[in-house]
């Protein structure tokens, strides 16, 4: 199957998943308008660009198929879905200038397209706002695993930038920074649900495991398909994680496999972000070869798996169901 | 008097003025230590390095002399007076960004010293934690005051960023942001204490007034002493308003008395950042000879006159008195 032909169906099948709560994704796409359409001009062009980008709006949908499964209907799942996005658009534009990327999602990244000082004073915006979103319905404890979440995830970047460029981080701390940068938040997004009724706060920890792991899950493919996926499928330069100095998984399980002069070559592209002491073909068949590809996917796998024993309460209820074909979708998908 | 043997009289006077909540200040000191002892390396080198760059503590003090006022002893006016410090901080190393400034207060900028990279996240950092200060006592309509607070100042600084480089920006627009950038937090710091006990909610308003007002009064004289202190005295590049593109009130009430040529060499300056179209003493000259300056002064008199306006029910209260004083230093300060 080709590349648009596996995105369209991919697209499909997200939809399908998501089927039931496609209403309300609507609803929070509303919401989302009407937040822009209050706001300074500049803060309209800069979340306006980023959030029409193309996201897939994976964490306000899991947040309102949870609503559903923990049978909440209120108004307070589409303002929460809204408000995971904003915090996630935040961190994008953020990132984007932490990065210097120039791209994301095959077009202009905020940052090129508005300036670095836009950029940086709308995500300000955006994440003290969401804090506004909260505070309207005097919801203390969903501030609480908010601002948990978008602390940890800050200490993540801050971590990724200080190890950038260097090969020898080691599991241990990639795992701390991708728990952190991405996990943190699927897992607010998959718990808050949990919060909107009495009934359901016991529900709140095995929600949140069922995040994490889809999250690392989720991060693990992410940055799988940084090597395995075409430029055209990522909308963004392939391997642009190497050549932004950042080393992830399929690159640390390599690293140990290789002589000391391929590691060498290696971490000068990571230092010097270009394919000039080795080429990016040869660090593809280097990851081919010695098998790492499916490792990183059967670990992927696994956090997949420790996610959906979360839902075994759940049984077979149709959301249970939909949040483990949701699993699958994320661990097969080609961005 | 010269200008270090003003400094020192200023320095002094300010712990006159403030001297009845000295034993506290060192209590917001030590709050503000322990936080960053428990927060990342980074976060302790970046918000540690601006913290530690001889401010003032203005807000933090403004904060602590109304919650004596206002008969307020608890432990709430020490973490907020910690609080707005810390969200003034998160300003100052992203307005530092912004304006791509290299020095502060005599010293290289956080993101000069630490990379731009870094300086994002820890003011991120900074804000998300200040709302986890206070939802660690539920205080709901205090935070309620701080993002509202915190919204105001980044759409000051958006807008800011908008008219750079502009010298027809008018009047209405330059105090719209002046408000926003400066006095919005002012006016919180001044009407927090109000919220902390149920007898004083009432005098929220007037207190926001009196903030309101001294924070226009403060901005005022920062933008007129950028034109009139030494590099010196002002830690950082005289007319470096002008030079970054940043049309303040003494050029706005100048420009409409000079002559188009003279309007054209101005706002050459405004937009190349270089004084070559006319030179600093040339730009000096014409504020001087033309008045503008004492109207500044004078506008930022008004400012100051109205804000102790609203002291009046606190009669000769010592720390009315105290508040009447700090108005009069904020006017005759020289940095």
């Amino acid at each position: 199957m080709s590349g648009p032909v596996r995105s369209l169906k991919q697209a499909r099948q997200i939809r399908e998943v998501f089927g039931s709560v496609q209403p309300e994704l609507l609803e929070v796409e509303a919401f989302l308008e009407h937040e822009l359409e209050g706001a300074l001009p500049m803060v309209q062009n800069v979340a306006g660009w980023v959030l029409g980008g193309g996201g897939k709006r994976i964490r306000p949908a899991l947040l309102l198929l949870i609503s559903h499964m923990l049978g909440y209907r209120g108004h307070r799942s589409i303002r929460y879905g809204a408000v995971v996005e904003l915090i996630h658009t935040a961190t994008l534009i953020h990132d984007d200038i932490i990065d210097e990327s120039e791209m994301r999602r095959g077009r202009e990244t905020a940052n090129r397209r508005w300036g670095s000082q836009a950029a940086v004073l709308v995500g300000d915006w955006l994440y003290t706002r969401t804090m506004d979103l909260c505070l309207e319905l005097g919801d203390v404890d969903v501030m609480r695993v908010l601002t948990t979440a978008t602390l940890r995830m800050t200490e993540g970047e801050l971590l990724a930038d200080e190890v950038r460029g260097r090969i020898d981080i080691g599991e241990v701390t990639y795992m701390d920074i991708t728990r952190r940068k991405t996990a943190e938040l699927f897992a607010a997004a998959c718990s808050l649900p949990a919060l909107f009724q009495p009934s359901t706060l016991h529900l709140t920890g095995s929600l949140a495991r069922f995040g994490i792991n889809l999250g690392l899950c989720f991060q693990l493919i992410d940055d799988l398909l940084d090597y395995t996926g075409s430029a055209d499928e990522l909308g963004k330069p392939a391997m642009a994680d190497l050549l932004e100095g950042r080393v992830t998984l399929p690159l640390l399980l390599l690293l140990p496999r290789l002589s000391s002069e391929q590691r060498g070559r290696i971490e000068r592209v990571a230092r010097e972000g270009t394919f000039e002491a080795i080429g990016a073909s040869e660090v593809m068949e280097l990851l081919r070869t010695s098998g790492v590809l499916e490792e990183v996917r059967e670990r992927a796998m696994r956090f997949a798996r420790d996610a959906v024993t979360e839902l075994e309460p759940f049984g077979d209820r149709p959301e249970a169901v939909a949040l483990r074909k949701a699993a699958d979708l994320l661990l097969d998908r080609t961005r």
